[in-house]
């Protein structure tokens, strides 16, 4: 037996008792007469004495002792005299009596604390090391719980967790699948699925009714910050449901989430069409932490000879309260903002409304004060506001104001991180034109319905048609999507005539899927929440990589174990493959 | 709204209540003047009532309805005349009002029924519709239980699950990887994981304590009925712990699948060695459900005359209890059974101990009535029994008297599917000798630690040296197996020198795991559970394709969807690789 305890849990209630603890020496501290270690494992750390007058052997034995060295030692729990508040077992101490040294440690390449000098290089190739270190362990911890508090959520509501499949097949939709050559069929390949979709409607058909699955997905995609190639989603699909059904059953599970691991239960749902969201917010995952909407200023700016206005799609403004006062240098900085090529806007025109009521802005000579006062009036500005507006193209310029409308709230610190606002996105539109490929797209699949009220629009004017299809979207952050589906043979395949399928691509790619309609299909819907990126927003981090243990860098490599790497010819001989 | 109810929740106490439901027509029964459907959900099967008499055109509207329809009606609950005891709904019906048709079905390919006229082929393609039946449906309702309890268990013992990746790096060593070719890097590939064993080791040296996972693995075998090429492991390893801790946790989690699934609490575990088994049972997984154990007779069989004992490494046999009175045809039988090539013996030699105490042989040529007396007395026979007796070489020998035993096990009604025996068993020799490669391969895997005590004999025996390995078998069925792994980098090198691995082929594919073994490695251990080997083992059934939703064909198809299939040339390309 290693222990009789961790090295977080023992109290006052335990002094005079003889136990044992094993785990890593996390520092020693030597003063003369006494050494001090700190033992560390994953539940705490527990503070280890030895006294140099008591046994001298054992004390000079425990100097040996390197950080992150491996021991577990026997002794008695003792009351400590100078307490450590900020530590559960801050209030005892342990006199040891004999160590035992279990594995030895080198030097790590990082130290292992709370703020580490390790760079992002390093600390991926030892990611064992850097897993010791409290914010990563924390965040695996924190996973864990959001895994667990969701399937308590699910199983309580009567869904039932199906595994599906990760051998699968391929599909040219959508984006880039990983895919798996068989040997057993060499010229054949498996995919690795990309969300197990068709799946979860197979289930719905053969009358699971109620399915999820915390599932690993794959996208071999050009990768970023936030983007990984296997990620694991939360997916989820009903049967007999509205929207509404699936909104409601679902802001059960998050509420759940927020109150078993942030404890916070005072979360309310908001709900905003994707039209709206896109006039308001410029996005369709809007922050709504903070207001700040737009305001289209079409009806007032235009034909007073200000060219840019007058030329304009859209011209609109959002209102930087308490931002009257902005230096010049401060203003050029929100134009150099908006001027950057990722946000792509040609120009900023500001409106300051001084304390006075007058009103200074950068195009004073097309505009009159009684007019500035009327745009003002317009973004419900107050004397030491600040107006800002850009002019151009709907899309370009929504897209702009919304970075710069999050610019501001960050240098106005209005993204509070304990403040957390769900909002439902809906109505989004059925399809999205590509100009490459000079067709449609799905917006989200092609197995998502339109609504009832559009499906005549499907012929005459495709991009009209709104979806049965919704976002769940908190602090700006897309954390789930889903939609009521198709479950009619005969409206799947007009939709796949409009996505520009011939019937017979339909039928070979999605055939199964198509034939299973013919059988009995309920009507379903369901969601799937990017399970990363959730739980690096309740941790309170931008980047899922700090969530997963064993992530992958930008270039798709697992530095620590070397991977992908080169295979045996013997290996590709087997499957039937030749390197280029 | 679909509806207020489920199929499988009404009763008398909703008796006049205005209801709604939804679901499929299981069939319909029309008596004239009345028409009843039995209408399913997953939940269970509710009567409607139609009546000519009140409404004749929803009658004929219900009369026209096919099964596996899907409809949604609204109706009153009223008590049933004709009650049902057998199903939950049985003492209610519903007096239907109005009926919306939500699906049309196509005449499904096969019933869907408890007892279906659909072949094996048939209901893999439409395996949408195979779960719609009971038995199959109970499986999956099964298996989430199981997994829902596994990690209630696993949770509540402080064990975090953690994620480990799928896109892993490929290891010579053991089964046959799946690999996936890197856009990205091409000329490289990940591979799909066998198990994460190396990164449970790696969170076990990140110092996570306990951890599990629930996880998909991959293995590219040559399938047979009870191998799929992917399958779900419950994955747990345990930091500062002896096999005894292991053993004890794992008993506990056992224990609580038998009492949450199967409502067993008087579950009790056994344990033997490896040597044991082999020398009473001729297997590492035993059934011991039954006795039949195996008696060694060389010490007094030898020396009579009869060449084929005398030239035996080994002579053994069973008691085959209440047997005696078989007749040349059964005694045939089991003669034709042992000599089929799969089981490999080239004879059987039997003793009837007969009613009035004398003895009837195959072998009376060579030995007397006192001679099968002592046979008998040896085998702890009495009269009415019969006795078994194989000869020849030890592994061959007892793998047939093995196959032997279960046979008659099977004749004899012995395997009660109602009782479980879990069996530990331990000991397991390190390695294994193969006569192909001429060289020794780790039993369980690499990682696996010798027993202390044999750690001498690496150097001067190896086949010797026993592992600190443990399987847990229920049944005859080997449920899962793990051992204390080695957290030593010296003695890792050790092993792999065994192995026949060099220092440079070690490193390269280990390196990872040996560097982090210099870091302060605690002493740990694990196991891993073939989860649906268990769950068809507490389902009653021997296949474990039966417990998964989208199995693959013993060809690795999956004939539903199709795949594996041909890919585009474009993603070939974009991979770097030709066909041959």
């Amino acid at each position: 037996m290693y222990r009789t305890h961790t090295c977080g849990e023992l109290s006052p209630d335990q002094i005079k008792q003889e136990i044992k603890l094993s785990g890593w020496v996390q520092k020693s501290r030597d003063l003369g007469g006494m050494t001090f270690i700190d033992l560390r494992d994953r539940f705490g750390i527990t503070q280890l004495v030895f006294n140099m007058e008591v046994n001298a052997v054992l004390c000079e034995d425990a100097r040996k002792l390197n950080r992150e060295d491996v021991i577990s030692i026997e002794g008695e729990v003792a009351e400590r005299s100078n307490k450590n508040p900020r530590i559960p077992t801050g209030e005892i101490e342990i006199i040891v009596k004999s160590i035992q040294l279990l594995s030895k440690s080198k030097l790590p390449p990082f130290t292992i604390e709370d703020q580490t000098d390790g760079g992002d290089d390093l600390r991926m190739k030892y990611r064992y090391l850097d897993i010791r270190r409290n914010p990563v362990k924390n965040n695996l911890l924190l996973r864990h719980k959001m895994s667990a508090a969701s399937r308590e959520y699910l199983n309580s509501q009567g869904f039932v967790e199906i595994e599906t499949p990760c051998l699968i097949k391929s599909t040219p939709e959508g984006a880039r699948d990983f895919v798996v050559p068989s040997r057993m069929h060499p010229g054949e390949f498996y995919a690795l699925p990309q969300s197990p979709q068709t799946f979860k409607q197979l289930l719905m058909i053969a009358g699971m009714d109620k399915y999820y699955q915390l599932v690993r997905c794959f996208r071999d995609e050009d990768l970023r910050a936030d983007r990984q190639p296997e990620f694991t989603q939360i997916d989820c699909e009903m049967s007999f449901v509205t929207m509404e059904d699936i909104l409601r059953t679902f802001e059960g599970l998050t509420s759940h989430l927020f109150s078993q691991v942030l404890g916070k239960t005072d979360i309310s749902f908001e709900r905003i069409s994707y039209a709206d969201a896109m006039k308001y917010y410029g996005t369709d995952k809007p922050d709504t932490r903070f207001d700040m909407r737009f305001v289209d200023l079409n009806q007032i700016v235009k034909d007073k000879g200000f060219k840019v206005f007058d030329q304009a799609e859209l011209v609109v403004g959002i209102n930087a309260k308490g931002c009257g006062a902005y230096s010049r240098k401060e203003l050029d900085q929100l134009t150099d903002f908006v001027r950057r090529p990722q946000v792509g806007a040609s120009g900023l025109v500001h409106v300051k409304c001084n304390e006075d009521g007058s009103y200074k802005s950068s195009v004073d000579k097309f505009y009159d004060q009684k007019e500035l006062k009327l745009w003002a009036e317009t973004l419900d500005a107050d004397a030491g506001d600040l107006l800002l507006i850009l002019a151009g193209e709907t899309g370009k310029i929504r897209f702009a104001l919304s970075e710069l409308r999050l610019e501001l709230a960050d240098r106005l610190g209005l993204k509070d991180k304990s403040v957390y606002k769900p909002l439902w996105v809906t109505q989004f539109p059925l399809l999205e034109w590509d100009e490459n490929s000079m067709r449609f797209h799905a917006k989200h699949h092609p197995f998502t319905s339109p609504m009832e009220e559009d499906i005549p629009l499907l012929k005459s004017d495709p991009s009209k048609v709104r979806a049965n299809a919704y976002d769940l979207v908190i602090n700006g952050v897309e954390i789930g999507g889903g939609s009521i589906r198709i479950h009619n043979k005969e409206l799947q395949k007009q939709l796949f005539k409009v996505l520009g399928f011939t019937d017979d691509e339909a039928q070979k790619q999605f055939g199964f899927l198509m034939n299973a309609f013919e059988y009995g299909a309920p009507p379903h819907g369901g969601i799937a929440f990017g399970f990363d990126r959730w739980c690096a927003l309740f941790g309170g981090s931008d980047s899922i990589r700090d969530f997963i243990a064993f992530p992958k860098n930008n270039a798709g490599k697992d530095v620590m174990i070397e991977s992908p790497s080169v295979i045996a010819k013997e290996q590709l001989d087997e499957l039937g493959l030749v390197l280029k």
